[in-house]
């Protein structure tokens, strides 16, 4: 059997994201340095991705990027981050996540965007290692905008796992017409917004609105807001800081689930393609009505106290946290009454718009679904009828619409099986879960959410599952994070050798 | 706004349906003249059904039976009967079926053969009118057996709903070119297996191998049985009886879910059909796993106390039966372990074949969809590839996969949202629903399998669920039965004016 797949480029590649990694590396460094914290974790960490990646670098390749090695590049590069960035979990010794799989989880929750987290004690921690948490999630998210919206729509991979990146390779390539120079604005633009957050959140601390708010925490809470991303240093999430810090994260929030492109425009003065565009509309549409519905149980709720505007901060801070993917929290929605922890539990399942650092399975897909199921029930009564599918007044491909529901079906038979897993694994190993509990854990680490119900609640830690029930999140947060299909299709025959 | 909808047709068919409703109407009439039990129950409904009936099918019309007209009907006949057949439960006046929800509940449980029930004390109700839920459930298979797949699929309606229909259109065509005789041919099938399993059931208890099997209850039982319904007069369900029944029954539940064309040729002696058929090796493969994992999960089980001989029955039959969404039991599966619930829990989406009186998804439709899977991922990494997929050697055309795609989906959405109503309005009832049973009544109501978890256990009742939740079922059980896009599309302003 030989082998079909151009490997040495994507492993090449892989060796040049680890190498690089290194750069990143040096911020906590330079914070441990500050506090006088333990420094090897980050020198030790910083040897191995430049003598691993360099080593990989060096392999030498005639392949073409096509799509098999661009997924496997994604895929291993994606993998070899996690394992890299958990060395220093490893190294400081300190709390839960010096267990190696703990420190796969944390650092995989981390470059996945997830914000599942294994610590069990803040305390425990120095301020460099949960620095560190933060940065690996802020690569993370660029990893995503970059790699995944930029790049690989370049490739000609078609399907529904990248239909987004087509759209938006389409406007951005008016721009731009080189790959590298599109991936630099994406880039360019999420560092811009993190520096903006960082500026807006520092100035309140200086002028005392935000007493907790100090350059650190300034620093490291918008690493983790434009990626959608949700670690926090702090062990109550954004429930540390003043209202007026929650309501300002609210809109960033919503800014890093917006497809980059448009706001990239909107930046640029034009702001009508952002308004005209449909699923911007429909995806601010959901936000809303998931807030207001929250409200609206949470005012109704007798065992629920609160003043109106605690209720709606709590309401709209949590709705648009679950629904963009990020994961902070800043009231413990795990004990909500019921009504509204599903709300919080649909809104999982929806995610953002595409073209953003969001997760799950996206506004554009839901919307293209929505308008299939009308479509199709029409066509039921009109068989003759021939209609097509349009989005912001343009066409989509019926093959497209066809990997969409595709997708959204795969995506949902999974978090069952993945359910499944968990409460039984969970019964076996004396962990009692209740499957409300354990479909929440399964959707949040699947879809990247981060916090859930019950022991994986918003302040809660996912130590207590099982070993098994943490290795096989571990390849949950992997899968769902990078769109499923380049990794289902990594254990195909066709893959290798077709 | 003028209709566009020859509603006429659709409202005077029902007529007819309801006009015939009379005749099974003097089966349990008979019963209560044989046991001198009340007679009026039956006699008043015999007259409504003449009276509304005849009413009804004197509207004149011009109007073609299209696929909207045939919708209507279906939709409207399955509503009607489910109406009419619940007014002897009201007259008869006994124990909770009295209330007049309550009697709709059990009828349209009865008409879709769901076989949920809201009885709580079998041994308050009259044998006649227990004979009567299992006469509506004969009906139930018989009417979606010759509608659903003969009538309906002949009108040329397209779409995953009708999908199996068409396969077996084009084999039962060569059979016999007219309607009338192919709905003909089904129903003499359907007939004599039913027969067949009365003969062999009252046989072995005149041989003294199934006591309590007396005449009435070897007649009940294959009403339900063939119609994959489950309603029992028995409180116990088929733990009633011995194990040589139990055994007996299981073949002909999985017979009741096999494609009923395919049984029609393997009986004219033309077995390679049914054996080639990818749809029925694939059925039965899944039978074998579903019950080979419940028997190792509950061997593996130390609470679980059985015979070896028991332990395999108690597997094979409730997979079977859950499976093939008959909804029997021999065990209460509510008291098993997580893994065998949830095996049974998942078999409550598969379905049986085709072409029969199954409910659920179907596994046609899984087949499909994971052919489906297998060439994406295939395509997705050589997007140039046109691969289309075969079903027994014929190519499945596009836009049926991708109806298909959206059928599933569309069930799991349907069913996610039923779930959140029936945790959400038992909690504002006071009624505390963990979400494994509430998922298990969604899925055993929406799916037609009739049995679930908890209260709605295989040996509980429906009728503590709020009146709400019953209403929101009733609606469920008929949309599911009919397959949802009936009724869904009655409910788009197209569909009335397009
Ligand atoms: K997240
Ligand atoms: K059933």
């Amino acid at each position: 059997m030989s082998l079909n797949v151009g490997w040495r480029v994507s492993v090449s590649l892989t060796g040049v994201v680890l190498k690089w990694l290194a750069v990143p590396l040096c911020f906590p460094l330079l914070i441990a340095v500050y506090y006088g914290e333990a420094v090897v974790p980050f020198l030790v960490t910083i040897a191995v991705s430049i003598a691993v990646g360099t080593g990989l670098d060096t392999i030498e390749y005639e392949d073409r990027l096509g799509p098999r090695e661009a997924f496997l590049m994604v895929a291993l590069a994606w993998f070899s981050v996690a394992l890299v960035g958990a060395i220093p979990f490893v190294l400081a010794g300190a709390g839960s996540i010096a267990h190696p799989l703990n420190a796969l989880f944390e650092s995989m929750s981390g470059v996945t965007t997830t914000g599942a987290t294994v610590i069990t004690d803040f305390g425990n921690h120095s301020r460099s290692i949960l620095m560190w948490r933060q940065v690996i999630q802020w690569l993370g998210g660029l990893g995503i905008l970059v790699f995944a919206t930029a790049i690989l729509s370049q490739i000609g991979v078609g399907g529904a796992q990248l239909m987004e990146s087509e759209t938006q390779t389409r406007d951005i390539n008016k721009l731009s017409p080189r790959i590298a120079q599109t991936a630099r604005l994406l880039g360019e633009l999420y560092i811009g917004l993190t520096v903006a957050l960082i500026a807006i959140l520092y100035g309140l601390h200086l002028t005392g609105l935000a007493p907790g708010m100090d350059l650190y925490n300034a620093v490291a809470h918008p690493l983790t807001t434009i990626a959608t991303a949700g670690f926090s240093p702090e062990p109550d999430s954004i429930a540390a800081f003043s209202p007026i810090v929650q309501w300002t994260i609210v809109p960033f929030m919503i800014v890093g689930a917006t497809n980059f492109v448009l706001i990239y425009f909107a930046l640029q003065g034009d702001r009508r393609r952002l308004l005209d565009s449909e699923e911007f509309r429909f995806y601010i549409a959901l936000l809303a009505l998931l807030g207001v519905v929250t409200a609206v149980l949470l005012f109704l709720d007798e065992s629920y106290a609160g003043s109106v505007e605690s209720t709606i901060r709590h309401s709209v801070f949590n709705t648009v946290s679950i629904m963009t993917t990020t994961g902070y929290a800043n009231a413990d929605f795990d004990l909500w009454e019921a009504g509204a922890k599903h709300v919080l539990f649909v809104a999982m399942f929806i995610g953002g718009m595409a073209g953003s650092t969001t997760c799950s399975i996206k506004t554009l897909r839901w919307l293209v679904v929505i308008k299939g199921f009308r479509r199709d029930l029409f066509t039921s009564i009109h068989p003759e009828a021939i209609r097509p599918i349009r989005l912001s007044g343009e066409v989509i491909d019926e093959d497209t619409i066809r990997d969409i529901y595709a997708f959204a079906l795969v995506n949902v038979l999974l978090f069952a099986a993945a359910t499944v897993f968990v409460v039984v694994d969970g019964a076996r190993a004396g962990l009692v879960l209740s499957e409300f509990d354990a479909m929440g854990a399964a959707a949040a680490t699947f879809l990247n959410i981060g916090p859930a119900f019950g022991i994986a609640g918003p302040f809660g830690t996912y130590e207590a599952f099982p070993s098994t029930t943490k290795a096989v999140m571990i390849l949950l947060m992997w899968v769902g994070r990078i769109e499923v299909i380049p990794v289902l299709v990594l254990f195909t025959k066709a893959f290798w050798t077709s």
